[in-house]
């Protein structure tokens, strides 16, 4: 069986696959999913090619959804936090989260023209799904987005409320795919092939083991900027371009979710979150203005959080975070780099193309033998 | 002619037409359209009676659209700021704002399990509407909603694309209707029904006459801390109650949105709206829990705010500000009270009932003659 | 014995001693001293008359020290949340507790120029006081101000470091003085004398009793807007008029200090805060732009949150939170009442004078018998 | 004549002096007095040797003034934008900046303790430097501080008022002193004596040149994260250790105050402020739970921006901001790396020592000749 630190269920070699070494020490999958009850679903939607014609293709998008927990517990909030490094893109929920610090019900990922119908279609989910316990209750869900508008018919409104569903029913928790899959299908990151990726960090703490799993939906940076392990690679005229057929508006965005089954109060949390910062950051990210960069941390440590009586919770002190926030550092790092290492080449509308990161020149540039 | 301070266009009295007196001097519509350029737009559903069957009805919902420009205009960003008085709520579109202090395209407001559609639909009409003039750009439209479950089956998702840009296009400047229409139409404040309202204010800076206009889709308030110009009313145990035969869950919520054509920078435009706090205060508003109390506001003055050369832009001073915060807290309480004064009794789901806030009591209360 | 809510230590007639009625029930001091724990010191600093002469005098200011646990815990850090209502003014150590929910050591409040050598003395104060306890620690303290600029020689720089020790160190339970003491001393509200006033609301949660506590500062209002529950009295022609012999600036603000033993966490405490709006909005403020409208509110109900081992805390839901944002309210009104209402007018600086409330006047306007 | 960009005024060689290559071009000074009117100066404090009598000393400290205007029109406000990117730490005058988008008079940084007096004495400064000018106004000036107490007797308040003014009153344009100098005399970065540092680049825009400039009082970071020009190079064991005769409470921090003569509105003045966070990241650091990391954005270019008439501006537009945000990244690496390299060991109370970063260990990382 191929490890799942080496490679993705399809197969694709992940980067430390490819030989990159990291800090620290990750989970079994080295996946979000490494957070016990997390799991992760995709619909993929690739359609047609050649020539855009808007509203028939060709298509290159798709839905993530994050459960953060297990189907059964759905309805129960989690605590959560959220930060905006630079907010050129959108994530619902995030108004509820920062008054209440709680967010509950799947998360989802998508373009940038179908955030809306994720968010209403995972409450449609929601009513179905959990029928009798949802009575006269009313739901924020979290639903973001990246601009794929380079590959795809962003303007058709190819995601419908069934992909959305679709995605949900489709989580599973273990290995998970990524690269060009679910939201991330039709994205790319300083120029190259890019999309869906994930990570994660295992620490100790006062005696139990946690986890920081991270996953990204990556879509921004420019290419001369990219950074891998400090090497700074972009600029070398040897690799492959992008074939521009039409305009490329340079939308980049990242959306980062960070779970951990470590204790956490909101406002510790919406820390975590504006840590995904320096996981951009060294790998030549710098938040341009187009960007949408936003960032959400949820644990799945604390339930019963609702009304009725009084509460108790544990959590991590703040003044010992620190190990959690280079864990969140170094996943971030990682999810984004096997979101471009984890992939392939792809050609989209009015055959706009979009190259896969050469492992070989990777390889070469940080002197990683075969 | 009946004059468009006293009734709304169907009729309705209004606030001032039932004698109410308020500071301040109103446009000639006492309504966010008296900003020049500024259109609102209904599409207001309501089908079926008896017991709610999820998908089926009765259907008490709707959409409202505030278009910021005039269509010709429509793509041209506006400076705008946002504030979160209670985030129990959604208004997509805030990060941008927050970010880049700017927005663009038709506001949308309606129930709280359509907001997505809202937004992604308002996209589509763009796109549509735009066409060449809209190319490989993307949207991050406002659409905001409140909580009308208790009359409407808001589990049903009854408001379609076609309804959303059949609000848009609906869009008219002049006097408007108020209180169940377009997104109001399945509110309440206060245990009486409520929706949407308008009002606003003139007032002269530096030799030149501006206009404040507010629109809320106003759905908060706790019966006995109704307070109608000072005097708390809600009290009253001669008052019609609500009919409650199946759960409230008491959601309440008010979307206040401000325009003006007083040029504001994004920072100020910010100050604006959290003046509306003010103005929900007077009416007995505490911004409960359950509250999504959020606020835009909006200059059209300015115009160019693109990229690709420097640009220049006037600005009323921070420190002579005082007298267009005057005119928010009070166009927002007029507004309120216009949301509730010019509207009926409705009826909804399993016969759930809101009575209209009585005209007699109020005017017994304030001591107003006929 | 004169009851506690009825007038000050000192005698003067508070809010319900003049016969006021107000929502809600109050502690046995109606004060921010009914949270067990909490106790308040002030040092007055009134000297000379006549003409302003820079760092002679007339001097009219104090340092006002809230104590938010007793000296022998002094050093345990407290849950908190801020909120800038309008930030144009100062309160130290926000940054901490926004980053990480928490403050310790006493508040001080004071006038604009003395807000940094009250801060740093709270900290040599701490170094002394807490000898080996405080070792190679470091701090940073809230320290609050309003402009006594009209009253006082404000660019005098009067007060020094051991009027700071001296407040902390007069800090007592029990009743407490409003008026013109402490940092209160050279303020004014709506143009009549005001400066420190205190309020407490008593509530029940899950079989426990709990005490909301608030302290103002109040220094802010224009006349014609004073609102005494629900009569806006102060366009009355009749009441006394300040005296300004040399320019007013106008620089109107408020600091608001929420204690609670309740226990909430910290996005909790910082909804709470938000909440003292309503109560500024119910006597007239509406948060002008010379205003430093500023917040604080902290919880005394957990402790040992310091970091060496993971940690539990209780908190009321926020499903629950409402009867205590009305108590906010509520005692944020009657606070800033009280620190009018219990207060005698002043002639400071060049003969710039502010009268009292008259007692008398606000009877008659709210038809209360002697 | 040395060259600025080689060597500091005193002679210490400067990170680009050391022969490191950054992308970008600096201005001549490659310091902040780059940007016209900008003038810096220190007061610094370093007294006694040996064991710590708090009030004795040893002394290891200072003050550093930033002027952002010419002396003659200090009174002027500027627009400025901030943000937190982890709260540990005090900037004081921020509660205004996010309100009115301005500040004026000097910007000082001192230590943790000494904030207070610092911004107290700038005040005093401005009433007797202003005299005239300064009538019954009012001040909210920005100091901020980060904490010496490993080397320092921080605990004894040695800077005083006269220091503070003394530090503003030394300001100068041109080439600037680095190291251990002013408010940046006890600071210490991964483990190596740092403190304060600058950096500039120039870029055009619309046909004129602009430049941004950036002073850092750095005091951050964890030894085994020292990176420099994309080299982890902490973690190598031949590099000299600090000396810990008495606790090290690990308390970092990084006060960033980024200045321009670009014209910004004050929102996009606190973006310019976040991308700090990535010129930290490059070297490093992760902004641990300990740090004050607080960065300032002022843009020199709008003037006559008070109340009395309509005011005009003009502004980069945001949408082509991106090469500014590229230069803030690269002058705070720069400048961190200025306030390393220019610097020596240092010993102070206890016998507490840090080693100076060993300039040819940094060479030998980076493959440097002679």
């Amino acid at each position: 069986m191929i490890p799942a630190w080496k490679n993705t269920p399809s197969g694709k070699l992940r980067a430390k696959g490819l030989g990159l070494r990291f800090e620290g020490a990750s989970g079994p999958f080295n996946a979000i999913t490494d957070v016990a009850g997390v799991s992760v679903g995709y619909s993929t939607i690739i359609t047609g090619e050649g020539p855009l014609v808007t509203g028939k293709g060709p298509v290159r998008t798709g839905v993530t959804a994050i459960v953060p927990r297990p189907f059964g517990q759905i309805e129960q909030p989690l605590f959560a936090g959220f930060f905006s490094l630079n907010g050129n893109g959108e994530l619902s929920g995030s108004h509820y989260i920062e008054e209440t610090g709680k967010m509950a019900l799947p998360v989802t990922i998508t373009n940038t023209h179908s955030c809306g119908i994720a968010r209403d279609a995972t409450i449609r989910w929601a009513v179905e799904y959990l029928a009798e316990r949802y009575h006269d209750d009313f739901a924020l869900p979290v639903a973001a987005e990246t601009y794929d508008g380079f590959l795809n018919d962003i303007n058709g409104f190819h995601v419908e409320a069934r992909h959305v569903i679709e995605a949900i029913e489709a989580a599973r928790g273990g290995a998970i795919e990524e690269g060009s899959v679910g939201g991330g299908t039709g994205m790319k990151c300083f120029g190259f092939k890019a999309g869906s990726g994930t990570s994660s960090r295992r620490l100790d703490y006062d005696g139990e083991a946690f986890t920081i799993g991270v996953f990204v939906q990556a879509n921004f940076g420019t290419r001369r900027h990219l950074t891998v392990l400090g090497r700074t690679i972009g600029a070398d005229p040897e690799l492959p371009a992008m074939v521009t057929k039409t305009g490329d508006t340079d939308l980049s965005s990242i959306i980062v979710v960070i779970a951990t089954d470590a204790p956490f109060l909101p406002h510790q949390l919406k820390r975590l979150a504006r840590r995904a910062s320096f996981g951009i950051g060294r790998t030549g990210g710098m938040a341009t203005h187009g960007s949408g960069d936003l960032f959400l941390a949820f644990s799945t440590a604390a339930s019963d959080l609702g009304g009725g009586a009084m509460r108790t919770v544990r959590f991590v002190p703040d003044e010992d975070i620190d190990g959690f926030f280079e864990a969140v550092v170094q996943a971030t790092e990682e999810a984004i780099l096997n979101a471009m290492i984890a992939n392939e080449a792809m050609t989209g509308r009015d055959g706009n193309f979009v190259p896969a990161l050469p492992h070989e020149a990777v390889k070469a540039a940080l002197g990683l033998r075969d």
